[in-house]
């Protein structure tokens, strides 16, 4: 019998609830800051976010049900396939057995849609018409614009200003499904204004889209009806959403009867990683797990906020519109290199994330690009996927182990998501066959003059931060 | 219990054998004619194509094994998903059961890799080296160059160059998958050469392409390794190899209990609707279908070959290198109009097409590329999916018959193939929304002189004409 190259379930498979890490966690989470009370506080995050959304956001239940609606809609590309990497094991000539979790079969074209489509159904259910978000590489903004049109709701992008001008096609398909689309700094928000006059070719940054689309929301209701906004990644709620993928893993390796030694994924926010380690990490805490699994979170050198940003409290915006956020940040100011994993620039990460890191319950480290693409091509020509630069980060990661393997003759399952393809970053591919790519390293003098800039911001700081972060209860 | 959204086989249910339709015509194929001999014969075809492939280009065989070493690559994307279209008959409130094949999850992105990946195939075993072809709108060129990789055989691709510079996505697609692509009308071949001392200026064409391509494998034999070309429609051979789509289709549709009233696809060169339609015309023959069902081609009025063109004896290319092919044409000198579907741009369709629809076995109408793209909005924001601008053809008539059973209120069966996506093909949205897009129409006069050219050229073309394709045996 040759081995099954997709390992598929049936609809009925889609899981019905959501695993929510946070009552398992080692530690509770450290509460949201106010910076205008200093105490824990959520800010303006009621104004923006419907009931449902923020009752996830803050839940300790450990399982969620997942909606019959949102479920009769992941029927359109879930469960999604969970390949054997048959090819790229043959071209490595690796005794380790590779496993891979496809999320490129979304509407979308990754696992964004995980999230967007729960987020516009409990936006809808509450009576909301329109919503509003920020996209980088374009994933985010895409998915948010086809669950929208599955909803009838309407969506206002804004899009970081170089991927605007970078990926035509994910704007035009973001119009496809129906959504308006501005290039962020824009001139529809006071925060893009006031940047755009500062400086009127700057290109934009995750943390400038945020700060306008979350001030699109906050003023929506003042001149016509009020709308929500809605985000992507980073968040708690939409982290737990992501857990529809480890969920789907486990019963498809089940099927093979195999489990993973090591777990790999890319992190920008942290949103896919997660919804691949959680499930597993509940094994391990539920004492349900054969054998002990590595979680290794990979970041770009670019950007590199686990592995050289600070864990401190940070805003999660440019603009400082929302609350203190307890993350690994490289600071609320920075500004990317042009990398073209766009959806792995962001200057933080998920809390939960940051918690699991400090309690060594995961693995960190940083690849640059070329590396990336380098793995992306073997990649492509063993697997005919070609996958978005954002996934190439873990791919890297997978070859060097699988190497390893080779060397020391182990059998070992490695497992990784990969996010989405790369159908709308050819150029990305095109630049790195020209040899124009750059190795970014982010340097570690930079993290200082963020971080010494943001405690002289808010000099109470470091007393939040040793009250909440640094004494674990 | 919902509907099931899509229907999936498993890997085991990969057809084991191709089927193909000669031995089942109403009356045999027409033979091609080698215009130097003004007699049948294949011209060059025995040059440049392994043995394998000409044996089944002649075959009379009903039922041809498919390699093993051939589905173990097919495992990739095949068996590829059956889905229901709830969400279009949904949005259009019909009574109508709508149902598509989609072949856009395959590697590149759309149904050619079910005749690139064999054709690699049998040239590797025959010891060749290097393949050649043209594409289009690229989509054959990187199915082209994705099979090309996984068997480790090079390939070279001219891509018109219209498409090229239109395209510079798909260009990094093959470059991804290792393949080397050259716009067309290039410098590489003496057919390019002569075009471009005519007219530097040049947008290419796909017989112009095919031109160039050819020449490249009949002529490196002299100063390299001998090059096979390899063709993406049009020939019997890529037609039978297109039938995994039906033979899937009716296996899938048993499982619903179902079976189609009428089966739409759009027609370039014929390939995918061959493939989606030989099956089931297997099942008239054969007196198994349990109902009527209509076969209908559609094509765009922009290339309007089988509605308007004449059908007769005509090169396949524009340098005249190919054997005179037995079909409906608008002349080898046609030269497109700029619309989207660059797959549907070709002057000639596959013989056998040309068989079937004078026998009546099949029905073919023209719909322009603004009403195209107007029903591919519809289906973007109810299905989720979107199609390629190709498809889109075949939409726009499911849409109109589903729009009819709502009047009459019949709950007809409709399936339509959809070729693959329009993720590369996002500009042609683009201009879409802009209001830019043309309803060109195709003069008839213009096919009238290109006939009359071409029975200039060839005086005795005519008794030919009566002599094998006017007198029905």
């Amino acid at each position: 019998m040759p081995i099954t190259k997709k390992i598929l379930l049936k609809e009925e498979d889609i899981p019905k609830q959501w695993y929510n890490i946070t009552p398992d966690l080692p530690h509770p989470l450290p509460p949201f800051i106010d910076p205008k009370t200093k105490e824990p506080g959520v800010g303006i995050v009621p104004q923006i976010f419907p009931k449902e959304i923020i009752n996830q956001e803050i839940s300790q239940e450990r399982w969620i049900n997942i909606p019959e609606e949102v479920r009769e809609i992941y029927r359109i590309w879930r469960p999604s396939p969970l390949f054997r990497a048959t090819g790229l094991e043959k071209a490595l000539k690796t005794p380790a057995k590779i496993y891979y979790k496809y999320e490129g079969t979304s509407p979308a074209g990754s696992h964004k849609t995980n999230s967007s489509v729960p987020q516009i159904y409990y936006n809808m259910k509450e009576g909301i018409e329109r919503v509003t978000t920020e996209t980088g590489a374009g994933q985010w903004g895409s998915a948010l614009a086809f669950a929208a049109s599955m909803f009838g709701v309407q969506a206002t992008v804004y899009m970081v200003k170089s991927s605007y001008e970078q990926k035509p096609y994910r704007k035009m398909m973001m119009n496809t499904f129906g959504a308006e689309v501005f290039a962020s700094p824009s001139k529809q928000t006071a925060a893009g204004r006031k940047i755009l006059e500062e400086d009127p070719d700057n290109s934009g940054a995750l943390g400038t889209a945020i700060s306008e689309a979350v001030e699109d929301a906050l003023e929506s209701g003042k001149t016509g009806k009020k709308a929500n906004y809605t985000i992507g990644s980073v968040f708690n709620h939409v982290c737990l959403h992501q857990t529809v993928e480890g969920l789907e893993v486990k019963k498809q390796l089940e099927t093979v009867d195999d489990y993973p030694d090591a777990i790999y994924g890319c992190i920008g926010g942290g949103s896919s990683f997660s919804g691949i380690i959680w499930p597993f990490y509940h094994d391990r805490i539920a004492k349900k797990a054969p054998k002990e699994t590595k979680l290794i979170a990979i970041e770009p050198t670019a950007c590199p906020k686990v592995t050289k940003g600070e864990y401190t409290y940070d805003h999660g915006d440019t603009a400082k519109l929302t609350p203190l956020v307890p993350m690994h940040t490289l600071g609320h100011d920075f500004m990317p290199a042009p990398i073209h994993a766009g959806g792995l620039r962001y200057h933080g990460i998920a809390p939960t994330i940051s918690v699991l890191a400090q309690e060594k319950q995961i693995n960190t480290f940083a690849v640059n690009q070329v590396e990336a693409f380098n793995a992306a091509k073997i990649f492509s020509q063993s697997e005919g996927i070609i996958p978005s630069p954002e996934s190439t980060h873990a791919i890297k990661a997978v070859i060097d182990e699988a190497h390893k393997c080779k060397e020391t003759n182990e059998t070992k399952t490695l497992l990784f998501i990969l996010t989405g393809h790369g159908f709308f970053d050819m150029s990305a591919y095109g630049e790195y066959f020209n040899g124009n790519l750059q190795p970014y390293e982010y340097p570690t003098e930079k993290v200082a003059e963020s971080i010494e800039k943001l405690q002289k911001l808010y000099p109470w700081l470091k007393d939040a931060q040793k009250k909440y972060i640094q004494n674990k209860p």
